[in-house]
C-alpha cells in the first residue's frame, strides 16, 4: 500500500511530539518534516528520533506552504495545536485544500464546523480521539435517547483524575453527566469530583507513577436509593498512546473518503471513523 | 385508576412470596388470592401479611380456574415458578386466555415463544426483570452491533458473585460475554469467575451480610494489552426488590396493550416495556 504523507502540526507540543514519534515508526505513513507552530515559538526546528522537523510560524506560513507542496503534492494534516489556533488553522487547511484530522479542543466550534461543511476538503474533527471512549459515549447516548428516565431515583457520583496542570473539569465527564441527566438522574456537572493531587492519585487511586503527568481516570457510580442496586462505569486512560492510534485511524478513514469519486459530506466525527462508513 | 387484578403463581417460592408482599402494599393492584403451585406441594394455603392465598395444584387446576374466573372475570398472571413448569404454565395461560408476565427461566424457550405468538393473549417474557440491567444489556448489544471489534486487543476478566445455592454461571454474565466477543474480545464464557463462598463474599467483596442469601454482583474488566487503558462495568444487585418493580411495570405495560383495540403483537420483552411502545 502507498504510504500516506502526513504533516503533524503543534510541535513542539507534547501530544504532537508523541504523534511524530509514532508516525516515524509506522509503515503506513510518511512524515512531512514541517509543523505549524505558534508565533511565539523561538526554535526553528525540532529533532525527534534523528529527524529534523522545521517549525512554521504564521508569518512565514504561506511562503513555506508553497515550498511544502512542491515537495509533497498531497498530504493530510494532523492538528494537535492550541485552543487559540483552532479557527485560524482550520481556515488555513480549507483555503489550501488540505484534508485534516483535528483533535484540538476549544475555539469557536460552530464556526469551525460551518467552515468545513462549506469548504471543499474533508476533515475529521473530534474532541476525543480515543476510539473506545468515543464508543462508550455513543453507548451512553444511545441509552439516554432510547430509555430516558431508566435510572430515575438513582444517585450519581462522578470522580475524575487528571494530571496536576489540568485546571478545568474533564470534558468527557461533563458530556457523560448530560447522558445521565437524560437517564433520569438529577446531577449538576459542578459536583464532579476532580482529583489533581499526585500523592492522592498515586497512593489512593493506584495511578502508575509514570503516568501521573498524563492520565484521565473516570468513575461514574449510580446507586439506587434503597441500596438494592449499584451500577458503575470506569474508563481509565494512562498516557496518550490511545489517542495516537485513534488519530491514525482517522487519517486512514479520510484517505479512504478521498479515494472515492463522490464526496458530498465534508465534516466527520470519530463516530464516523468507528462506523467506518 | 381502576386496580388491576393480578394472580401471582409460584407460591410458596421465595420470589413469588416477595411479589405478593409488594402487591398487597401496592395501590395499583388487587391480589387474586390463588396461586398455581407444583403437584408436590403439600400445603393448601399460604398466608402472607394476614392474607390467605389458596394453592392450586395441576390436578385441580381446571376446576379451580372456573371458580377464580367467576370471582375475577379479568386478571393478569405473574409467573415466577419453576423451570420445569415453564411450558405447561404458558400453555395454561394461553388456553385460558390469561395475559401473563413470566420471569421464570428454563424450559423450551422456542416452544414458549411460538406458543405465545400463535395465541390470542399478550405476554411479557423476560429472563431478567431488572429494568436497569436490561437497559444496560441493550446498551452493550447496541455497541456490539454498531462498533464490532471496538475492543480488539483488549483482555477481559469477568467475576460474578451469587448466593451459595446457585450452581450455574450467571446467565446475564454469559449474555454479556457474547457482546464482548462481538466487540473483538476473545473470551470463553467458561472462564467467568464464580464466587459462591459467603465468607469471601462478605470479607473480600463487601457484600452486605443480609444479602449473602440473595444477590447478583457482576464486574467486567477490559484492559488494553499495553496497559494504556482500562474499562470496567459493574452491576451489583442486592436482594430481589429490583425485580419486583420491573415485573409490576411489565403488568402495567400489558394492561395498556390490552386496552388498545388492535393488538397484533402478542410476545413482548422487557425491552418493549422499557421503550413503553
Amino acid at each position: 500500500m502507498e504510504k500516506i504523507n502526513i504533516m503533524i502540526n503543534g510541535l513542539p507540543g507534547n501530544v504532537a511530539q508523541k504523534m511524530v514519534r509514532f508516525a516515524i515508526a509506522d509503515d503506513r505513513f510518511n512524515l512531512v518534516p514541517f509543523s505549524l507552530t505558534g508565533q511565539d515559538i523561538q526554535d526553528n526546528t525540532v529533532t525527534i528520533d534523528k529527524i529534523v522537523i522545521e517549525l512554521v510560524r504564521p508569518d512565514s506560513r504561506d511562503e513555506k506552504t508553497r515550498h511544502i507542496f512542491s515537495l509533497f503534492p498531497f498530504f493530510i494534516c494532523i492538528d494537535f495545536t492550541h485552543p487559540s489556533a483552532v479557527n485560524a488553522n482550520a481556515l488555513y487547511y480549507v483555503q489550501n485544500k488540505i484534508p485534516f484530522v483535528m483533535g484540538t479542543t476549544g475555539g469557536d466550534r460552530k464556526q469551525l464546523e460551518d467552515l468545513v461543511k462549506n469548504g471543499s476538503v474533508p476533515a475529521v474533527i473530534a474532541p476525543n480521539m480515543a476510539k473506545q471512549i468515543v464508543g462508550f459515549q455513543a453507548m451512553m447516548e444511545y441509552a439516554a435517547n432510547t430509555f430516558p428516565g431508566l435510572f430515575k431515583g438513582y444517585s450519581l457520583q462522578v470522580v475524575e483524575s487528571h494530571q496536576k496542570g489540568k485546571a478545568d473539569t474533564s470534558g468527557t465527564a461533563r458530556a457523560m453527566v448530560g447522558y445521565f441527566n437524560k437517564l433520569g438522574i438529577d446531577f449538576d456537572a459542578d459536583h464532579i469530583q476532580m482529583i489533581r493531587d499526585p500523592e492522592v492519585q498515586e497512593k489512593e487511586w493506584g495511578i502508575p507513577k509514570e503516568h501521573l503527568g498524563g492520565h484521565g481516570w473516570h468513575t461514574y457510580t449510580l446507586k439506587a436509593e434503597d441500596g438494592s442496586a449499584l451500577f458503575e462505569f470506569k474508563h481509565n486512560i494512562n498516557g496518550r498512546d490511545i489517542y495516537v492510534s485513534g488519530t491514525f485511524d482517522a487519517v486512514l478513514f479520510l484517505k479512504q473518503k478521498l479515494d472515492k469519486p463522490d464526496l458530498s459530506q465534508k465534516l466527520y466525527t470519530m463516530i464516523d471513523v468507528l462506523n467506518g462508513k
